[in-house]
């Protein structure tokens, strides 16, 4: 194997040149299907062609740049990420783990090497959430769970995502010839979205599995009534039983802390009725953000939801109106043998590395229903994300793109080995 | 004494006439300084004046009718309310307490018989909230509560209450002009706003006291981060420390519940940030209403709310960045001597009767200021009150109209007499 070594400054270079491309008034944003979206991937693709990559848009709407391999083999190793951005998003969700892929070809190409496999740059359409109410619609494509009902959504403008997709060069053939079936292995690096690696002072994360999320539904009704009036024993208090319902879920969760498969939940949403501050609470509707790496634990943390929820109903004597799931998704395991890979590059540059959960979605999730899949964490200051303050520093991230480099090298070389 | 008797279908007959004077679109509302407020005040000047009253507006904004006495006595009895309304409020809250007034001046025409003391029917100004953030405007006025900062205060079209004074016709007298001190007693008839009454099947209530209000606004400053990626332990999650203040102050009030001083507390409004769905809630701003008929307790649940706030920010390790008294009423006893009155009355009358502490405020907590004041409930259905479906029965009115007069006559008759 040429010992051939990714440029830090180069990659660092290129970040900040792809997050320069934000809508001014909002750093920093480039949301899928905008102006500005299409301006990042114009940039994505002219660099992509320079480090010897050929360009294409697939039915899907993914932005891929390809670099045949240096023996005929069929199957394809895939890297990449996205490079749309929430709304007031950072600089890293996303485009670190597509320039990681760049800075790989790049690395190859001054190497004047290949791989033995063809190797796929890609930037996935749309994993964050956008006009069409639909998240991950590039890896979804790509791994054959994107359906006629999701392309026939519409934007508030009343375009439909078929459209839409049309509209960012994914042209007519059918979405499923997006389908692939062709991939020996996908491998995405991204930032944690977390405090652990900065805590414990890792170089990198491994991820062993990306979570599962249920959303849960859950609304109290009580009776609205005169908070100077209403004697104590007659009040039928939504946000008291709401606070109930919030605090034994806590506790549940400290309950199984650090215990397996991983299980976090969240109250981030409230919305109480008339919410005047001289009148009792009639009314409250939450969301439950529920996640677990093991599919049977979601569901049997759905159940609890459910039962935690009766009992506060029941204790301030309000009724459970509604405990139902919005959405659901399910766990995806990373691949072992991928896995091993990027443990032993880590081992081998002398890093500091653990296996890791992902508490957030990732396109990887998607892919892993049609191909081995990998990801690769890099630390996030204070775990912010989603966030202006979004941050990892140049040599973090070099590190990252580094185990990367190295693992596909190796992934390379060992899969599809004629056997003796 | 003469055996008048006030006439039942006559004084619902009124209530039935000013309340249908509403918004058409949201019944049942009369802002106070709306269109429709001065309509309902028109009729009722109409009919002070068809029952012998001479009719006035003070200066504070108040309606006055005024039927001299059959003694040369300084002093005057003071019967009424307030016919503004809450948007989309009942028929009963305020007006009905006008109603007995005006059916009591009726009751004496008919009877042609006057008190010994001037009586005076009053519909005060502006005691519901209205568009100058500023409650029991009227009642303030009467009792020198009403300074130079609360006149200045403008609507939301820049009108300031002084100039809102003038076009109720309120004239241009310096405010204080409306200052009373010749008020030998004031007798306030009021819906309960709350179930006592109807549950424990009494006729009417005898107020003992009018509670004071202290409202704290609570704000938790915890940390916003990604609801999949934060372990619990480095959460800092502002709604379960909101959680867990409302349910310990529940508790609190648990734990003194039916004792003396009575008090109640409510949190009756929430608001999160950024209450979205998959992130952990950064900061909460809570709304405390806090009510006691004892000033003392008032001060001393100021400190406890404060107390569990920080106990509550502390153990999910968040910061209490505010506890803060937005706005403070102190408590009103009722005058002993009129509430003997009442009660003597109702036992005459054969009523099944209760003392009570009213958990609203009311223009005769302001009275009580410059005259001996009292307050008779009558019975609200299902205790619902600041609603369309505020309800109190003709009969259970009429008993509380009854009640009022014969207590009105007792105190007329004896107040005021010289000593041998």
């Amino acid at each position: 194997m040429v010992e051939a070594r990714i440029n830090e400054s180069r990659c660092w270079g290129w970040l900040m040149q792809l997050a320069e491309l934000t809508d001014p008034e909002r750093p920093w944003t480039r949301r899928a299907f905008s102006d500005r979206h299409a301006e990042g991937r114009q940039w994505l693709a002219a660099r992509m062609r320079e480090v010897g990559l050929t360009t294409s848009i697939d039915a899907a709407g993914n932005l891929i740049g390809r670099l045949p391999g240096s023996e005929p083999l069929p199957r394809t190793v895939m890297v990449g990420s996205h490079s749309d951005t929430v709304a007031g998003g950072g600089r890293f969700d996303g485009i670190a783990g597509v320039i990681a892929g760049l800075e790989i070809a790049a690395t190859l190409k001054e190497g004047a090497t290949r791989l033995r496999h063809p190797l796929e740059v890609v930037d996935f359409l749309a994993e964050e959430p956008n006009e069409f109410g639909l998240s991950c619609i590039g890896s979804r494509g790509m791994a054959g769970a994107l359906d006629e009902s999701m392309l026939a959504r519409t934007n508030p403008a009343g375009v439909s995502l078929r459209e839409g997709l049309v509209a960012v060069g994914a042209g007519t053939a059918p979405h499923d010839a997006a389908i692939r079936h062709d991939i020996a292995g996908f491998f995405e690096l991204h930032i944690e979205q977390g405090p652990v690696l900065e805590q414990e002072q890792r170089d990198v994360g491994i991820v062993t599995h990306i979570v599962g999320i249920r959303r849960l539904a859950v609304i109290f009704e009580g009776q609205a009534s005169h908070a100077g009036t209403t004697p104590l024993g007659l009040r039928r208090d939504a946000l008291v039983a709401s606070a109930r319902f919030v605090m034994d879920l806590r506790q549940s969760l400290e309950d199984i802390r650090d215990r397996q498969p991983f299980v976090i939940a969240t109250v981030g949403e409230i919305h109480i009725a008339p919410n005047a501050p001289n009148v009792i609470p009639g009314q409250a509707k939450l969301t439950v953000d529920l996640r677990s790496d093991n599919a049977a634990a979601l569901g049997a943390w759905t159940d609890r939801v459910r039962a935690l929820a009766g009992a506060a109903a029941a204790a301030a004597n309000v009724r459970l109106s509604e405990c139902r799931v919005l959405s659901a998704s399910e766990p995806a395991a990373c691949a072992p043998d991928l896995a091993i890979q990027l443990r032993a590059a880590a081992e081998e540059l002398g890093l500091k590395q653990r296996d890791i959960v992902s508490g957030a979605g990732h396109d990887a999730a998607f892919l892993a229903r049609v191909a081995p899949s990998a990801m690769l964490f890099v630390p996030s200051r204070g775990g912010l994300s989603h966030s202006a303050e979004e941050w990892t520093e140049p040599a973090e991230l070099g590190k990252g793109v580094a185990t990367l480099f190295r693992a596909v090298r190796r992934f390379d070389s060992e899969c599809d080995r004629a056997r003796d």
